[in-house]
This record gives structure tokens, C-alpha cells and sequence, in this order.
């Protein structure tokens, strides 16, 4: 079990209802929790209302906004079940460390109808509480799988017809100009360092952003890998 | 004076030179900060050397890096030197309260070569430290503008021919379908309240993002903001 945290994070959790929910733990004296509790009240989850700071201890101190969710751990979908979509546009993290900026990134794959996402099983952030309240509750309604070798996954993906395009600074094609309305895999790399150089490698298109001439700066990872999906997103939407 | 701190927000303030810089202070054994020290060298500026928990207390335990350097603070722009570029791309920032959202939008907007920025005086996050740590030192290379009354410069906005397009999850035509190439401002309100009621009247325009069907969230504010600077971008550079 573990403590989910935040309005957003614990209503979606409570909606989408895929994981055990233990008990609802509300602070003594919070309000706009109408939705929460009526959720509740129809699952028949026992409420807990509490001091305050007992919140702050079960979250070490997270921004709580006077709820948390005592919920089974997020569970892990299989490579094949993000397979199973129609034309699957997936998204790949390679090494994503930050935990905002893979919740930020996943509330937009949720808006883009992303058919899951791949993450490693190693060196990588996972779903934690954290990310589940980065991600506004967006994470409740996805499929994420974890992987022990991002190289390998890219070749049985290819096996599979699905091309990965592996965004990168240094490469030509700008992401506009690519024709995403085939299955499709976009790979983004971690702030920084980017793509590892074996995921690099296994990419079948490697794809840029463009800036304007005197920029100085690369883009956050998550405002980069939302651009993409966006940019799939319109081409399928049009189409 | 204040604080700057962490690798690249210094080293953007070095580079850019539009600050009076008092001295760089670089922590005892930190580094890679060579492209700093030689930038402190042509500029001739006092370097410090001090132990790590000094710049710990300097930026009250901030993600400093190893680097601060004391300088001025950010000098605003006047609303006039925004609307100097020929064919000017406004972002308006209606009470953006998130010093990392605002940081990351500000990276998007050096990025697709805004002319200016113009934030609230009152009520929102000025160019604080924070702000320019959250924008990788972008910020150094851009024009932000402060004004009080946000509806009064749409107006006079407007009154130059410049359009104004604030974004709103209730409005209906999508960010895509504007042509962009006329000088045009961007309005981009607050994460969760949205656009204040007397800012969203004076727009010229509202426009929308759109999602998957099945889509429980609204998206990031920088990144919906950066969704839109690019779609700026895009049609502009392949005009």
C-alpha cells in the first residue's frame, strides 16, 4: 500500500477505480472535497478525518491540499496490452529522473490518448506518489509498462510495425514534417544528457524540434515530449 | 542585488552581460564551471571561492549547483520596447503564480523567438531567482514588461494592431486552425482558475486545445502555453 496525495491525484484514483482503495484520510476542517467523499460514500470507503498534520506525516510533507488515499500500489501494465489499441501512438521515457516532469508529460499523453507508455525498469523514476500527483491524476487512466531493456523493446516494437522516433537536438527532421498516422513510438530522452546512446541507436527516425536562430536554451523534457504528442495529435484529429 | 543561482541561469547572465554582476561564488571543489570562471575572467569580475553550505545558506537551501552570482536584479522592459520587433509575438501571463511553470514557459518562449513578455505588477511571480533557475537562464535573453492593468494593455494593445488570443478551455477554435501570422499576443492565464473575467473580455479572441474524447485533465499551463508558441513558430517558419 502506499499514500496517494492531492485533490486531483486521489479524486482520479477514486474514479477510475483500478486499484484497491483502503481508506479515504481527510484534515480536520478541509473543504471541496464534496466530489471525494461522495465517491467514497459509493464504494462504502471508510473516511478517516484527521489532524492536519497527520497528513504532513504520512506524506512527509508533500502538498497534500487535506487528502490522501491508502491505495494498493500503481499496477504495471504488459507490453502487449499497449499493443492492443488500434494504430498505438506510445510513449517512450528514456531515464526521465524528474518526477514534475514525467507527471507533466503524462497528463498530456492522457489528453492525447496516448495507448501507453514505456518506462525502464531500472535507473528511471517510477510511478510514485509523487509522480501520481504530478500527473493531476492523468496516471489513473493510463497504461504504463516497465521495461528491463529499452533497446530490445524497440526492436520487437519495429517486429511489430511500429516505427520509435527518438527525439533529439542534434537531428534534422523537425517533428512537423514527419507523417505520424501510423502506429508510432516517440522516444524522448531525460533533461540534459537525452537519449542513451543504445535507445539512440535502436530509434528508426530520429526527429527535432526547431528553434529560432538565437536561442540559447534547449526546452524543458516534458514542454518538448508534449509537443510531439500534440503535433500527432492534430495530424490524426485532421486527418 | 540578489542571488542568482544554479549553472545555467549564471551562465546565461554572464553571457548575456545585461546585469551588473558583483562577484561570481563558486563552491570549494565544484565543477565544470570552466565556461563561468573564463567568462568571469574576460569580464574581470571578483571570483570567491567559499564551502558548499555557504551558498546553501545564500540561497536558502536552493538547488544552487555549485554556483551563485551576486547581481543586480532583473531590469523590466518597457510595454514600447516589446512592440519595437517588426511583426511582434506577445506572451501575456495572467497571474502565473508557479515560479517552475513560469520558468519553463519562459525557456519555450526564448526558444520560438518571442519579442517580449508581459506579466501582471501585482499578484503573480515577478523575475525572481527562482524564476531564472526554473528558465535555465532564458530569461537573460528576453524582454519582460510589467503593467498593472492587464485588460487596459490588451487595449492599447489592440489599438497598435496587435491581436490578442486568450487561451481558455471553454472557447472553441482550436489553437491550429488561427492563422498566425499577424502580430498577435498570446494570453495565457493561471493554472486551475484560468483567465481572470476582465482580462478574458478584452481579448480579441479566445482559443481552445484540444483533447482526446476520453481526456479526465486539463494540461500543464507551461506546457499549454509552449503548445501554442510552437504552433506560433511553425507556421511562421514555414511561411
Amino acid at each position: 500500500m502506499e499514500y496517494l496525495y492531492g485533490r486531483n491525484a486521489v479524486l482520479e484514483a477514486l474514479r477510475a477505480d483500478r486499484r484497491h482503495i483502503q481508506r479515504l484520510i481527510v484534515a480536520d476542517g478541509a473543504r471541496g472535497l464534496e466530489q471525494h467523499l461522495e465517491l467514497a460514500q459509493q464504494r462504502r470507503l471508510r473516511v478517516d478525518i484527521v489532524p492536519r498534520h497527520r497528513l504532513d506525516q504520512l506524506t512527509q510533507d508533500a502538498h497534500h491540499q487535506g487528502v490522501v488515499a491508502e491505495a494498493s500500489e500503481f499496477a504495471y501494465a504488459r507490453l502487449d496490452d499497449l499493443l492492443a489499441a488500434e494504430n498505438p501512438l506510445l510513449l517512450v521515457l528514456d531515464s526521465l529522473q524528474d518526477p514534475q516532469n514525467f507527471g507533466t508529460l503524462l497528463r498530456t499523453a492522457q489528453a492525447t490518448a496516448v495507448s501507453g507508455v514505456i518506462i525502464p525498469a531500472h535507473r528511471a523514476v517510477g510511478v510514485t506518489p509523487a509522480v501520481c500527483n504530478a500527473s493531476a491524476g492523468a496516471i489513473e487512466h493510463l497504461r504504463v509498462a516497465r521495461e528491463t531493456n529499452l533497446s530490445r523493446t524497440l526492436q520487437s516494437l519495429q517486429a511489430r510495425n511500429v516505427w520509435s522516433y527518438g527525439l533529439a537536438v542534434d537531428a534534422k527532421q523537425p517533428y512537423w514534417q514527419v507523417d505520424w498516422q501510423g502506429a508510432a513510438a516517440l522516444v524522448v530522452g531525460s533533461e540534459g544528457v537525452g537519449l542513451s546512446r543504445l535507445v539512440r541507436e535502436h530509434c528508426d527516425a530520429l526527429i527535432t524540434i526547431p528553434m529560432a536562430a538565437d536561442a540559447v536554451e534547449s526546452l524543458n523534457a516534458a514542454v518538448a515530449g508534449s509537443l510531439v504528442l500534440y503535433e500527432v495529435f492534430r495530424q490524426r484529429s485532421n486527418a
